[in-house]
């Protein structure tokens, strides 16, 4: 196998470090002990040629032997099926494991992502107040469901699974917000999953880069 | 194997018919030519039990042979699995077809949810404007991408997979709008997917049973 290349911002503006969706596909690589190279690209200059790879012109990318893979949900997939850290080897566990990737990406984070569009595009803006409101009932009513879930569970299913990684970097995205916070059980999940030196190893190196562009980047 | 059953409800609002997730189970059931029975719900008053099956109450959940699957597209992925019609045999291909099951559900369907919950919730409010006018920039924007990737394409890819499913029964959520009718590349590849034989089937049995119903329910 040739080397896997991931596609990543060479910086971003703070609000948005430590939470670009490469980090899902690096902790991913990281829980399954792949190595990786960076296709850094330029968050306010992308080329054109990029959206070859990713048709909606956004990171991360996964280049393999040839292969061309978009989408971090996809990516993670693709991964976690060839390491049995992040996919159980029993079929019905896996099905189970990937009921709770897709959750995480279409059940949790568009109600967390509605919230965030108004709090970047609408801060203070009194006519948005409604509808803000409404956003964080959504969100909450989406929380609720997974702590209710998870009840005295560490993880979603009976160990960590794909589905963790992509429900812990969802949450992440509240991080301005107190709303997984003042969720003790919540919070703790979280806490679980982002001590494990995979997740850390994933994190230092998006924001390594992150660093080492901030004097010509900002 | 033993039967399947997907949950599905008894009977929603005409502006839900023919949107309500289960549709895209019961299409990926027919392409695959797998039979299935119905557990029927009520919208207003789902039992406490229901979300033991489905942790955040929505409906489809797939139960066959003891396993429980629950999220529209990890469900479809599952069917499609076992369907060549659904997925490609190639390895590669797969995976390429698996990008754009998660586009759909994770790239394309939140923008169109967060202009649904507007045009829901916030109908004719003037207050909600600004929002909403953003909310329709952003399904353009995403719109755009899905209608530029498409090109001269028949399918996102060479051939009809379960990308595709997802795809238009996402675009079918903007039926109250004329963004995709504006479309015309669009329009027609919805036209394309949408009269498959599977589609057809698929959508007279979820309306045959609001139909069943409608005395009773409405």
């Amino acid at each position: 196998m040739s080397t896997i290349k991931v596609s990543a911002y060479r910086w971003v503006p703070p609000f948005a470090q430590g939470l670009v969706r490469d980090l899902r596909v690096r902790w991913a690589l990281e829980e399954a002990g792949m190595l990786y190279e960076e296709r850094l690209l330029d968050f306010r200059n992308k080329p054109d040629s990029y959206r070859k790879l990713q048709p909606f012109g956004q990171v991360p990318t996964f280049e393999q032997d040839g292969l061309v893979l978009f989408e971090t949900g996809a990516i993670v997939l693709h991964i976690a099926e060839r390491s049995t850290l992040l996919l159980p080897p029993d079929p019905s566990a896996r099905a189970r494991a990937t009921s709770w990737m897709f959750a995480a990406l279409n059940s949790v984070e568009p109600s967390i992502m509605s919230l965030i569009q108004i709090d970047l595009r609408f801060a203070g803006d009194a006519a948005a107040t409604q509808v803000r409101e409404a956003a964080v009932d959504a969100v909450k009513s989406r929380l609720e469901s997974v702590a209710a879930w998870l009840g005295e569970r560490d993880y979603l299913e009976d160990r960590f699974t794909a589905g963790d990684l992509l429900m812990v970097t969802v949450l992440r995205i509240l991080r301005h917000t107190d709303m997984v916070t003042t969720m003790p059980a919540l919070a703790a999940y979280q806490e679980r999953c982002e001590t494990r030196p995979a997740f850390q190893k994933a994190l230092a190196a998006q924001m390594a880069v992150f660093a080492e562009n901030a004097a010509t980047a900002a």
